[in-house]
């Protein structure tokens, strides 16, 4: 029998009447001839209560003990999910992370998945039931420790359940009708997508796209599972991200992204020698701080600087590593600068069309919008410019691109 | 080295600035010498929160999601309490019940603890490490499933582990200053009590005096456990219950307690033969529900009338058995009264003095207090009496034995 996974994030699970309403649409499409399998987030808002009160307690608190904290919300959307199930006569049972066997590392706060016991869950499907599981959470397998996959986790829950399943489909419910050529916030008539390519898809996530979580997309693609981000409050269809089909290479850009979470480090002064960029990012590695961009001047009397981005959450923890970095590589100083952002434009089309890094810098600087660093793969250009000057460089860039309606 | 348990309860957990209280009492006892183990319930007011959730989507909730649901209040507070301890410089770890192997029952609601495996918790003591255990939940052995022990099983939580760790000592933290001899909100200057036996506690706690779960004076009892109960909110000694020692002979009566929370149901022209007690009382076993006093009239017309007290939550659940007792038995009719209630004296003195029982009645006679039921154990009678008339009773009886100071 075909397999669902269904994911509904904390706006869809905001209250009592939402969370009804969701039951509704998994009891529906159980109907429709799938065993259905839900993945649910915390209610709206719970995790930043749970962490706010954390961080009342200690800012720095450990790990560990958020985890232990934060998945926490998970399981009582799980219970909840289930007891609508069962109140609309849909026999249900519901499962933690660590019941259903999602194995982690031991990385708390952003784990990563690394087995799925599927059997438990297609017992209790082969029985008739909706197995609800909870998104964003898992276990360590050395210390059975409960773990967090990080902000955005539930998607990677569903995805990975999805592939342990071989599921034949994978919906994420969320709070907008789809995947946006650009944020609808921002650039108002920003056209949807109806279908995107997982490569795309990823270059999107990753750039702060909010929609779709990185490494759900990273998993989807790695086991071939087709998603279709959807909106909890319409039945509309919305996004399916697959592989690449033809029609896709007609776009050149299929999307403008920004992201404001980052933070600008400078390595000034550095003398030129081999190693020295391992040197560093081996020393931030060792602090699971995730770096973004990176960028190493020419070298100049011999003397280099080295930029790099990292989360402006992770800021402090490299301010901590000041002396540490300049002394392993010499460098005169290091400088920090938060008010950065980041912004994208992103396309499978530029694998075969030329000219679009070029139409990209000259759209910003029409704008007078200065870029600071610039980083490339084969399907994405990115451009750090000021904070305060993101969101009209991504309307000037869409409008460059007709990713709007005219009407704006 | 010694074991010292502690349990901090909902209102000793109620915020954060509350919690780091708790949390520098913990390390204040650890530097008497004692390796630390505590446990936490839900934050005050949590288990209600998340239980008016389920209620809202449906008032008959399956008993084990609501068990996955409230078992969430504690994960919560252990996380916090963890995060206290070691901002305060003290290493600290977190456990959820299943974690430390917290195998119980089956029944969810009501899981009765079967074992636990002290070796992670000891292991965890011997690296100098205060171990946070989350009260009130456990795990059931056949199916992995999340249970809980019943309101005020944290207490159990508390002594059960004392009791697998061989602890010293087991301290009850908790609203109030210790055992009184009647609530003090009903009788002012009621006397607080410096020692109590298990028995006597067993009686009191059974019979609704709110400071301590009966199910956890019962593992103590049974393990020979001594419990402190005491104010977390200041430093006075509490009420130590313990086994029993001479000079409590010297009280005929250490406590009047009552109970609102019952309902009586009564079988009306039972006919009388043998087996009518057990057809009655096994269908009502076999629902989980809790029976209290059972009355049996002396038969007339060979006609018998049964009564019993059950929890007024579980009279649903016994009006939907109504056709099936009465049919069962051949009884006329089933009637039912809510507006009743229990006040009971207590005293292991009881033994060896006569005559409590005979003050007991004249005392409520003479405040024209009518008697419903009696039913006796050897250091316990209790009445069933109007629920209006329940404190005036409490407060009479303490007068006439003499538990509460006189200025009242």
């Amino acid at each position: 029998m075909a397999i669902c996974v269904q994911k509904y994030g904390g706006t869809s699970m905001g209250d009592v009447e939402l969370i009804r309403n969701a039951a509704r649409k998994v009891i529906a499409k159980g109907k429709e001839g799938f065993q259905m399998v839900v993945v649910v987030s915390a209610m709206a808002g719970e995790t930043n209560r749970l962490l706010a009160l954390a961080d009342a307690i200690d800012p720095r608190a450990s790990a560990r003990e958020k985890d232990m904290l934060a998945s926490a919300g998970e399981q009582v959307s799980i219970a909840l999910m289930a007891i609508a199930l069962q109140k609309l006569g849909q026999q249900s049972i519901s499962f933690t992370g660590p019941q259903v066997g999602i194995v982690t590392d031991e990385v708390f706060g952003q784990a990563r998945i690394k087995s799925i016991d599927n059997q438990r869950i297609q017992a209790e499907l082969n029985r008739g039931k909706v197995v609800v599981v909870a998104g964003f959470q898992g276990m360590s397998a050395v210390s059975g420790d409960i773990t967090t996959l990080g902000r955005g986790g539930s998607d990677t829950s569903a995805v990975a359940l999805a592939a342990a399943l071989k599921a034949d489909e994978c919906e994420i419910y969320t709070d907008v009708d789809g995947v946006f050529m650009a944020d609808p916030n921002v650039v108002p008539g920003a056209k949807k997508l109806e279908k995107i390519s997982y490569d795309e898809m990823l270059e999107l996530a990753s750039m702060g796209a909010k929609v779709l979580h990185h490494r759900a997309v990273e998993f989807a693609k790695k086991y071939r599972v087709p998603l279709h981000v959807r909106s909890s409050f319409n039945d509309q269809p919305g996004t399916w991200v697959i592989e690449e089909v033809p029609e896709m290479e007609k776009l050149q850009v299929s999307g403008v992204t920004s992201n404001k979470k980052e933070a600008k480090v400078s390595l000034l002064g550095v003398p030129d020698r081999p190693g020295i960029a391992a040197a560093i990012f081996e020393k931030i590695a060792a602090k699971n701080i995730l770096v973004d961009m990176i960028i190493q001047n020419v070298a100049e009397n011999g003397l280099n600087d080295i930029s790099f981005t990292v989360e402006k959450s992770a800021l402090p923890d490299v301010l901590d590593m000041k002396e540490e970095l300049t002394a392993a590589v010499g460098a005169r100083e290091m400088v920090t600068d938060k008010d950065i952002a980041k912004v994208s434009v992103i396309g499978v089309g530029m694998r075969s069309h030329c000219g679009v890094a070029a139409r990209m810098f000259s759209t910003l600087a029409r704008n007078n919008i200065n870029i600071e660093m610039i980083s490339t793969s084969e399907i994405k250009i990115s451009c750090l410019i000021r904070e305060q000057q993101v969101d009209q460089a991504v309307r000037s860039l869409c409008e460059e691109f007709n990713l709007a309606d005219s009407a704006k």
